[in-house]
């Protein structure tokens, strides 16, 4: 048994939201009840930017019925941020404030950046000579955490993005119009995971099914290919059917996209508009008309169409990450593992916050045919699990009934921190 | 006791396709099948045009289970089409079509242009003696049809809609970021309905929730007031959700997003980024973010978020139509019909399709607020009903499972028809 450790709890998000980052947070805070070494539960508002203010609420403050209504709430109930530290002072105003507060135990929910801020900041504590045990929580749409078989969030998205091709693939079909070109752009800056997942879209004995094409950021576009490919579906199919990634690159390694040139505050630019560009292509070039349906931020916060698999792995994964914080171990994240059998099931294991810190998981050029647009059994077989199942969320007056925290401040010890 | 006419009955769809109007056909079906003065049930392919070109399908060899998955698979089973009959030859061959194939009975499920079309080829048809029945089915996610309460097909865009509004709040409401302008463009060319029907994601006793602003075509849009409007949301708010219909009009009448000058074959303008304008507006005179999000051509088809009630609202119709014509009834159009009681009821009723034909309902005036971006208690007594419910669609390996038509043609007659 390790020693135990007295203290408080703090458990933040980070990042862009998902449909289920609320279900790992409803996850820690059901775990932490059951532990008596843990004697306050505090969430962090706005991730770390809100840390750094030292804004924190009670979460023991908040009602049962809440903390279960947390479990189909989408987005992040703590409020989220895409702030990056960088200025050692930073590092030690949060550590400062985990002192203040006793904070000894940190979760800390978000993608690969948050992973990385994690790591540091558990590093400073060790430094600073204050025992802290820090366990991340992967969450990502976009499924690119290096270590884990997939991450919470990736599930619900491809549902809904799957089950959107599936309906437009009707209305398409509908249409008495022939030659339409009917393009989804979907998310996905730096991975195909997303853009891949449409292609549960198609019956398992249909592989003529739509989505008939799909382009991966793992995949040079080139622009001839894909008129090429467009009038190769259109020989058979009254309607083409595409779907492609947001983070599209061409032949020289940039984005496809008008890009606005424009960057966030980690440096990645800010993407816009390969549905657009596939269309351009095909009106100018084949004399066809482009439709672009461009999912946009509804696709990752569809909880009222989001995986009841997704969503229960996020819960385990957030109970899993107390519970490892108590048994002692630090500066891991969460890693969800896939069983061997023939039937598919999913434990928790652990992996080195440094190993995922700003590492990218793409689709293997494995699981990608020949063709270059469409994606293999190996991937089918990888995915299908991940959507299975159907969250009840809960309507009131014929819309889903969503939770908010009342968020009852924590009293704050310390100086205002001087802003950047 | 009406003559009881001997013949078969055709049913097709017209027009952009919705969540329930396969409920319709299924109706239409259903009712048939109880009949014996119906002797065969024939679909038209892609609605007019296809009628046109003699392209029949029997509907009597499609399987019951065909018919019950009809009621929740979206767009148009039998396909459809925006073709408009110009020609007295294109007409002349529509009844000709009739007389081969003994068509008595005309079921065309469709908007106000459909409506018309099927009054002029009723018209014709008894100038050329021959016996038909026509009714018409409303159809339309744009809830513009006049005389009756609602149209089939708005109850589901609007639950959806509402929907997305509540999720795509909390995902604004969690980003850290002050002052985000989150701008949602919707259907409705013509009028406001659907724009309007996203104040059903305001919780009723909370009316500064989201949508904090709702812009209809009903009211000509001023850029000051806009602005004016949307800094005042944000003295209190820390984003500002608003939500646009798609056909916004300027003071003068003109659409305000950036039209390409094209028109479909009815001569609509063919519309394009009212919220693409807006966020442009927020952007360049208050220097703020502006996230559009477009629902786009998925709003319509969205089966999977439809209503319970508008579903079997539009089943009924379906059935009410073919109970009709077998009275004795012609040139028609089916009505929804609101029961007077505190409790919502709602029944069928018939209106003439001449008073349809080609009219447009708008959101009346003493249903939008003073401040012209909200609706009134009426209007959500009005709305809050049409979306009770929800259609539990069956999924098979995590996606939706929808049907399609077998489509077993029926035996052309005639000549092929000389086509524009």
């Amino acid at each position: 048994m390790p020693e135990e450790l007295l203290g408080n709890l703090l458990v933040a998000q980070s990042g862009g939201p998902t449909a289920v980052i609320n279900a790992s947070l409803a996850g820690v805070i059901t775990e932490a009840l059951n532990h008596e070494c843990i004697e306050e539960i505090y969430g962090g508002l706005n991730g770390i930017a809100g840390i750094l203010q030292e804004e924190l609420i009670d979460l023991a403050e908040e009602s049962q019925q809440t903390i279960r209504g947390l479990r189909y709430t989408p987005a992040a109930a703590l409020g989220t941020s895409r702030y990056k530290l960088k200025r050692q002072q930073d590092f030690e105003r949060v550590v400062a404030v985990f002192k203040a507060h006793d904070i000894r135990y940190f979760c800390y929910i978000g993608g690969n950046d948050s992973m990385d801020t994690a790591a540091r900041i558990s590093q400073l504590s060790r430094e600073l000579d204050w025992e802290l045990r820090v366990i991340g929580i992967p969450k990502t749409v976009d499924n690119d955490l290096p270590a884990t078989d997939h991450t919470p969030g990736y599930g619900s998205i491809i549902k809904y993005v799957a089950t959107t091709v599936k309906e437009l693939a009707c209305d398409n079909e509908s249409m008495g119009q022939r030659d339409l070109v009917s393009i989804i752009e979907v998310m996905g800056r730096n991975s195909g995971w997303v853009a891949a997942g449409s292609t549960l879209a198609k019956h398992r004995d249909r592989p003529n099914d739509p989505p008939h094409l799909i382009y991966l950021p793992e995949v040079p576009f080139s622009p001839q290919k894909f008129l090429a490919d467009v009038q190769r579906v259109l020989k058979s199919e009254r309607y083409c059917m595409v779907v492609v990634g947001e983070g599209l690159l061409d032949e020289n390694g940039n984005y496809v996209s008008t890009s606005s040139g424009q960057t966030d505050a980690f440096g990645h630019s800010q993407l816009g508009g390969a549905g657009a560009y596939l269309a351009g292509l095909v009106e100018q070039h084949l004399g066809l008309k482009g439709r672009v349906s461009r999912l946009g931020h509804p696709q990752r916060a569809a909880a009222h169409c989001s995986s009841l698999t997704d969503n229960a792995e996020a819960f385990l994964a957030g109970q899993a990450a107390v519970r490892t914080a108590i048994g002692g171990t630090t500066d891991k994240m969460i890693t969800l593992l896939r069983g061997d059998g023939e039937s598919y099931t999913c434990e928790t294991g652990l992996t080195d916050l440094e190993g995922v810190a700003n590492a990218v998981k793409q689709v293997p050029a494995t699981w990608i045919n020949e063709d270059q647009t469409s994606l293999s059994f190996q991937f089918q077989k990888y995915a299908l699990p991940l959507i299975q199942g159907e969250v009840q969320v809960p309507y009131e007056n014929g819309v889903p009934q969503f939770v908010r925290l009342r968020k009852q401040r924590v009293q704050k010890h310390l100086e205002a921190h001087e802003w950047e």
